[in-house]
């Protein structure tokens, strides 16, 4: 904005306050608010911070050199929104690593008749043999193959009933779970929560019964052929097989493959991935503090997670709840309030793949026998914000319902009961926090979400600062009235 | 979905909704609008109607041929969606034609200071000039200058009121208008109200001072560089001077070097621009209708407009419109719905750079005294769904507060008083309907609007399928119980 224009717009803005303070509490809340949100829409921090995250950052899976530059990133970040104090909380964390590009291709062969070849009339199968290959991403904590190379026969799989029936079928294979997301669920975060246990569990499942390898369709339901990689959790009773994520132009394409397969059509995959796990290793959760005038030792925790999977730049995910985070402490600073109980900012290590800094903050949280008010996280990509869960009674709920008409004109509607994210999740049962999230518009998470694609250019500048603006109000809020 | 699973959802759908349809008429609203839902999340019409527009008809300005080819698209994709009747409506269009590409550059002048020239002791000026390319496009309805060039030192002006008072500087100048965006409205829309007036009428407040053209700062708050075209409204008091829309960050990079400038610069611009207006032409709009069974000379009409700026393929304007209000009609049809007025879709002619569709539609309606119950409009882009303006008393509001539970699942939470958009609202003071329009979110809006990258892959299938599902609801509940 040009400073002139500025200047005249505060003029009108403070004329306005002073008489709609003069109405009470609810006013001056209002103004306050407005207050944090022209600050955050106004200094250009929030996607500035993101920008520096991902273009000079860039990929933080666990135990990568990224992951550590984003910890000294962090260090700076919050130095320089002026949290008080910033400090390095160690966690072990899971060290996996891809070891390098993956690869598969399916391999469809048909048998088109027989021929007489040369003089001698002896006959030769005449075959059609054509190489297809599929974009792919290995699973976070999957384990390649010895030599980094598997195939076999294909078999499409469309639930784990069926995989169940069809058991005997299974031995030697590749099974490919092609579970797509059901389009009925409006939001996204539910067809998610209903199809990734191929992701999570299909390569046990499937090993239980031989199979050599998992392809599984990508969780997105995107219209581009990006894999979504993620994590799987193997069960040790069973061997460990690789696991891959397929596009899903690539999964649409080996699924009418082998459904126009006949008696004469054969089709295999062949796979190529040397992912594996490594011993673990040192992390941090980034912490930064401001202390609080009254309650010093009460605390107020909004955080992000810190590292993002490796085949991008994890700007949604989830760079933008990091540098959400980061704004609400900076903006509280910039306009000058104190906040009554402490605020820390935590960027989480590890959410990824282990959940480990999530579980080592509330851990010491607990051995400190800190009290804790509220753990409030932003992971669910920096879009336009629609609501918060909190993990609060319903009567608790009914009681705050009076802050939806502050948060209204910044796009927040409601407050859902729900817990948080799964970084501040833990501050409940250790601590006894409430716990809760921001919850943005679902409709494109999924379109990036441990994809190549999760990068600064796909998220908007003022979504992410009005979700920004939100968690900042809300902070306030608590910090001001509690729960 | 496959279609194993689609008949298993369906399946529990039905028992779900015969239970619920027992306890009344809300729920058996909630069911009807789940149907509707459910095709049109799973369809994939919507977005694949909008796919073929943009990829096959693409940009389609009044009076070009992409206009005529969009006729011919919409009368198609109407009675494919199964309307019962399908017909044009003439109107006369302006004919803009921007006559080429449209060039801009800025011309840095330093003087440098004197050298001694040759070996006769001769002083000369040392000089350092460089051109930089502006990023144009001419505004619709402008008209180039004789022999498409012109140029002139430049002079940046902020506001109005700063032209009054520099009015004395204006002649023979390029007037460079730099009103930015203000971020701090929440609702960009109201950025580009704030913000629109310079682009509409800066060309004829400059060439009342003598001006030689105008550059305007684009009507945007995107971090790229595309100019944003849209119409201009010269008075005819006045020369009509050529405009042109810079990118914003070519406009940024003008203004820095406008105000380094000192003693010794000098800043000119170089235009090129061969827009023109050619007489007025015959267009359509493109209607398509189903009869209603109980009020058939009762009309709901729900629309979007056909046109669209050239540079681009028009996909959130007003591509997303005309597929959604397509879609409602389909949708009503495939869950086997019988509405009780006449339903109406209309593609509107000339939005843009006229407004004569939508005029020429409540003409023909007022002519032949037609009963119009409610205007339904969508042009503000294909993003998730938030709420509907309509221009209803406060009171009538209030009775239809009880249909927001029935929108909220999709993403509609709020009623506000308000109209619709220009195509519906000449139906409020020429036939007494309610109008009003889809309010998605609006905070990606400007950054496609009238730019070259307003194409179907800015735009999100799911949340433009969303917002034909509310506009479908709201269309049904209309139906059934009227205002």
């Amino acid at each position: 904005m040009h400073p002139k224009l500025l200047t005249r717009s505060l003029l009108i803005f403070y004329f306005v306050t002073a008489a709609v303070a003069a109405v009470g509490q609810t006013a001056d809340d209002s103004v306050l608010i407005r207050r944090l949100a022209d600050t955050i829409l106004t200094d250009n921090k929030t996607y500035g911070n993101l920008r520096v995250l991902t273009k000079t950052v860039g990929a933080r899976l666990s135990g990568s050199a990224g992951y550590y530059k984003a910890e000294k990133w962090g260090q700076a970040a919050l130095q320089d929104a002026e949290a008080g104090k910033v400090w390095l909380q160690e966690c072990m964390v899971p060290h996996w690593i891809r070891g390098g590009k993956d690869r598969a291709a399916y391999n469809v062969l048909e048998n088109t008749g027989t021929a007489t070849t040369g003089s001698d009339s002896a006959f030769t199968l005449v075959s059609r043999a054509r190489v297809i290959p599929l974009d792919v991403l290995a699973l976070g904590n999957s384990i390649g193959p010895a030599g980094g190379s598997t195939g076999g026969s294909v078999i499409m799989i469309q639930s784990f009933d069926e995989l169940e029936r069809r058991k005997e079928e299974v031995k030697d294979k590749i099974v490919f779970y092609n579970y797509p997301f059901n389009p009925r669920f409006v939001e996204t975060f539910q067809a998610y929560g209903d199809a990734v246990r191929y992701r999570a569990m299909g390569a046990s499942r499937a090993a239980k019964y031989g199979a050599r390898a998992v392809l599984v369709r990508s969780m997105s339901e995107s219209l581009d052929n990006n894999p979504h990689t993620g994590a799987l959790v193997y069960n040790d009773s069973f061997p460990k097989i690789p696991a891959l994520a397929v596009g899903l132009q690539d999964a649409d394409k080996l699924a009418k493959a082998l459904s126009r397969k006949n008696g004469k059509t054969s089709i295999s995959v062949a796979i190529q991935t040397n992912a594996r796990m490594l011993p673990d290793t040192l992390a941090h959760n980034v912490i930064g503090e401001i202390r609080g005038s009254e309650f010093p030792n009460e605390y107020i925790t909004v955080g992000g997670h810190l590292d993002s999977w490796d085949p991008a730049e994890g700007a949604m995910d989830d760079g933008a709840g990091c540098v959400q985070s980061i704004e609400v402490l900076r903006a509280l600073k910039a306009i000058g309030y104190q906040p009554r109980h402490s605020i820390r900012v935590v960027l989480f290590a590890n959410e990824e793949n282990g959940g480990r800094g999530g579980r080592a903050y509330a851990a010491a949280a607990k051995a400190q026998s800190e009290k804790h008010i509220l753990g409030l996280e932003s992971d669910n990509g920096g879009f336009t914000p629609r609501g918060f869960t909190l993990s609060l009674s319903e009567e608790k709920l009914a009681a705050i319902q009076p802050w939806i008409k502050l948060l209204k004109p910044y796009g927040v509607y409601e407050f859902e009961k729900g817990g948080g994210g799964s970084d501040v999740n833990p501050l409940g049962p250790q601590v006894g926090a409430v716990v809760g999230e921001l919850r943005p518009d679902s409709q494109r998470y999924f379109d990036y979400h441990h994809a190549r694609n999760d990068v600064l250019e796909n998220v908007n500048k003022r979504e992410l600062e009005l979700g920004a603006v939100n968690m900042a109000a809300l902070v306030y809020l608590v910090d001001k009235y509690g729960f």
